[in-house]
């Protein structure tokens, strides 16, 4: 490999030579889109996904829950959804050597205009217009089509039985969405979220980790009442919370008129001018803010940016796209904020025939008036004889209004070709007493792409003092937290470090034990992969039973005895400077070695 | 729904009502072999995880590492591992309905014989000799067929592409092998484990959660180098840890002379006699006995299972099967061990073109001795001119041993059409010093079935007491950890109540609030889910700060103040009884409310 230039190349070959990711299947020429995690990747998102559930799920317990639905549903599922009608990208085709571009990334580059959202008709006539050919072999380009971007396979023996990988976990939860509620004991707001993979057949995906054929999700559907979001001061009490700090929005109807620059708002702003079409939708957003910041990202380097009409996916009245700053990439997108107002929950409805709707009691039952029409059936009953019934259940299906109407102006009603004369009819309002209604819920979703919060956390921790690559990771989010190193490899030093390795091992820790090099080559390794403290064994050791913790970020040591390890270790993890741990030994000046 | 009359009745009865699980796509009719984990089932399949992770990953932290690999793979990942060729069930089509059965199943339930390991010519003639017909419509049936249980599709715009859902997560560790090699410093023993989705299209999946088309495993690829398994020591340290415990097997030559009882063996009998086929097999399986024992099973509920050749994987040179005894189904595998040798790596190798080996340095370089073949380059120039080159090249092909031969018996050496005589060629003996080699590593799987796992613990955990249901679980495995009520819905209570479930939420535990109904409801309410204590805020909370805490298992009660309840709750959690906690204020007989 050549070596690193910049920041993202050097974090690739860290990430590639330590075991964080690298591209799948790579002994088979590999295959775009794909990428593994290696032993350090895997456990940094743990960590991130524990981050993510405590700040989502587990701080909203009592009405935010996780559930796990398969990632092969069956066609039905999709067509109801939109999936397989609007799910799709703009592909065109040489004519000559048969390759296949996305049409609109084609049309972007050659004329530096903005495709998306354009229509296929329109970037066929505009690869027509400007002649724009095949980039590979110069051949004419075909029509432009539309190319699905759902991973399709049949489910079972009958090639009938389409299925397809979910884009998004979303629709799991809007098709389990009745369950899930009846188990929550039918209450709601109800926040349904999941972590799971999805898959997206792109045309022919770039840019490494950042975008993916098979990715990782966590996103969640927050169903409320849209004409009660404020559910006994749920709200009101969550928005206390963070009201009053600010969120960098860049507006829609801003970036049309030139705007590039997010502004601040208060929460409380958001939603009170109704910026935010629903204040859900910002009390969500604010969280986001505290993950990502969680992640160690600053707030300078995120902003929320609203996309315009032509640019929301099929299922949203508004969404917000939050980004962040990287090296190499600029500002990518972390997660995406869409009212998705009933829209999933109506087209399941709807194409399974199911009433998804749920029953609101009102506090106190509520007196409604309503016309009725009456006959006199005795008379009805004689004049038409066997069309009687007819006659009767097409007036049942009439408006009382129109057909109060219609008594009034013509002085009869005509129904199922009789006519009613107005001394046979009478129109009367009633009052009903009503206990409640049924209701679709709104859904407000946050929903975060796994392998990109990765990436982020991996450039914003990634630092350099005198030469080397240190991980300054924050501590609950390293991969390795402890470091165990005899200072050489004297077999007594190695025997107690192999000791002191057992007990940090057993009090719950992911520890790693290295003998191999010098110590300060040890310190230069496990600084790179983020252990945030490294215990060493040396001759004092064997003396008075005490060992060295050494900072990562600050590189100072101090003596702690044994017997008390494991507590400074918790204590330091949990944010302690290493100081409060005991003696300085070391103020953090290394030598290279 | 009926109600529920069996225990696994009840158990799915309860997993449906309070949402650990149920099937998947109800809305749409269902699809047989999916299944939605609802809210406990999630948290319940996580502490799960947990739990297997810290088995077989952290307490090995070192040699064992996940790495996580996408579900989708190119097909030449599945032609390289057999699964293309092997990964099939045996299907018949009805000629007249055009329904499809698996024909093995059929065979068994028509003729009660044991239809696995059969050709599907053998299938077929079985059908033809007794008449089995189409069990729907009684139509006759067509030639028994190989159906491919790999979900198939495409990846990207080219029909060509095509790819495979993974049926195992194995393949991704075999293809990322010397990534995860490296990373690691190129040290054996390696196990890299990987948790994840898969996906297997069962011709027509029944058995509800027992059989799925698409779902978890928890897998292991145990590296080692088959010449020097000991790994200097490691082995007979891990060993000795368990080698002295007794393992429950059944063997296949037991099994075939009838046997249907496991004996019982020590690990170090097992590995000592060769029972199991190498040594890290038999420690895994140690590791799985304590695993599965960890999830509430006895030891007497279990057992290995060793497959009899023809029902083997076609990769494994011997497997077990852990069974486990559960109620409805009777025995079932919930996990599998597989001595899969260098099966995997060597296939991989050669499909891919790519050296997999890894190279094991001598602690001494060892003096080889070798024979080789010397010509007289001269003599050969002159004699052969521009064909002298092709000469040289065919000698140096040449076994020098076979060479040798040929020279004494005939006096001369025939290559390359030519004849080099004695006179002009020697073969001389000389010593070379090696300093290592190049190898490809064995392997051993473990592999579980999270799914199963996970009705495995709900099966053991379910006990009834007094009408009630009892949810026993491990209080590690707890979905909800803490339950937080208030004694009445007085205002004051319930205020008082959601003071102490912040403190609770606060402290990082999973709880759950509660003022809905008396409080012998609330109760029985949260032991049917397992939550393993319960805090009640009463009048005398508003005197002296202090909470019961209720024991879901004995159901005493004891009083404790607020100021200590954080600690109280960790100790009770970490495994302290009920009455180290404080005074008992109620011994545990709870009358029904």
């Amino acid at each position: 490999m050549a070596k690193p230039v910049d920041k993202y190349e050097k974090l690739v070959d860290l990430a590639i030579r330590r075991g964080f990711f690298w591209p799948s299947y790579e002994i088979y020429g590999g295959v775009a889109g794909f990428y593994d995690l290696g032993p350090l990747g895997v456990r940094l998102k743990e960590k991130i996904l524990q981050l993510w559930r405590d700040f989502f799920i587990r701080r909203h317990a009592g009405f935010v829950v996780e559930i796990e639905t398969p990632i092969i549903a069956p066609s039905r599922v999709f067509e109801a959804s939109g999936h397989l009608e609007h799910f799709t990208d703009p592909i065109v085709e040489c004519r000559r050597c048969g390759r296949k571009f996305r049409a609109d990334h084609l049309i972007e580059e050659k004329l530096g205009i903005k495709a998306e959202g354009l229509s296929i008709e329109e970037m066929t006539r505009l690869i027509r217009e400007h002649d724009i050919r095949c980039p590979v072999c110069g051949g004419e380009l075909g029509e432009v089509k539309k190319f699905n971007l759902l991973f399709k396979t049949t489910i079972g023996p009958y090639s009938e039985n389409v299925g397809y990988l979910r884009p998004e976990n979303a629709q799991g939860m809007f098709v389990a969405f009745k369950r899930v509620y009846e188990a929550m004991r039918q209450r709601l707001p109800l926040g349904i979220a999941q972590i799971g993979r999805v898959a997206r057949n792109e045309i022919s995906p770039r840019q490494g980790m950042i975008r993916l054929r098979e990715f990782t999700i966590a996103e969640m559907e927050f169903f409320f009442d849209p004409e009660d979001p404020g559910h006994n001061g749920l709200l009101d009490e969550l928005l206390g919370r963070v009201g009053d700090t600010k969120l960098r929005i860049l507006r829609a109807e801003e970036k049309e008129k030139g705007a590039d620059e997010p502004s601040e708002y208060k929460v409380s702003e958001l939603v009170e001018e109704r910026i935010v079409a629903n204040p859900w939708l910002a009390y969500w957003m604010a969280v986001a803010r505290d993950f990502i910041k969680a992640l160690g990202v600053p707030e300078q380097n995120m902003y929320f940016e609203e996309k315009p009409p032509e640019e929301r996916a099929h299922y949203s009245a508004q969404t917000f796209d939050q980004l962040v700053r990287v090296s190499r990439f600029g500002w990518i997108e972390v997660s995406g904020h869409s009212y998705r107002t009933d829209y999933d929950l109506s087209r399941h409805m709807k194409h399974s025939g199911q009433d998804l709707r749920v029953f609101k009691q009102y506090r106190e039952p509520v007196i409604v008036k309503r016309k009725m029409i009456f006959v006199d059936r005795a008379w009805l009953g004689k004049t038409y004889r066997e069309k009687a019934k007819k006659v009767l259940q097409a007036l049942q299906e009439l408006d009382p209004e129109s057909a109060e109407k219609e008594l009034a102006e013509k002085g009869f009603i005509e129904v199922a070709e009789v006519r009613i004369p107005a001394d046979r009819v009478k129109i009367i309002e009633k009052e009903e007493k009503v206990t409640g209604k049924r209701f679709l819920p709104h859904v407000v979703e946050p929903s975060f792409g796994v392998e990109r919060l990765l990436l982020v956390t991996l450039d914003y921790a990634h630092r350099e003092r005198d030469g080397r690559t240190i991980l300054s990771l924050p501590r609950y989010l390293a991969p390795i937290e402890v470091a165990v190193f005899p200072l050489t490899r004297d077999e007594k030093l190695v025997a107690k470090a192999k000791e002191v390795f057992r007990i940090v091992l057993d009090a719950g820790f992911y520890p790693v034990y290295d003998d191999d090099g010098s110590i300060g080559k040890r310190y230069a390794r496990v600084d790179e992969i983020g252990v945030p403290v490294a215990v060493t064994v040396d001759y004092q050791t064997l003396e008075d039973n005490t060992v060295t913790l050494r900072d990562r970020d600050t590189w100072k040591q101090v003596r702690v005895s044994i017997d008390k390890l494991v507590d400074a270790l918790r204590r330091f993890l949990n944010g302690a400077d290493i100081e409060e741990l005991g003696t300085i030994v070391d103020a953090g000046v290394e030598t290279k070695s």
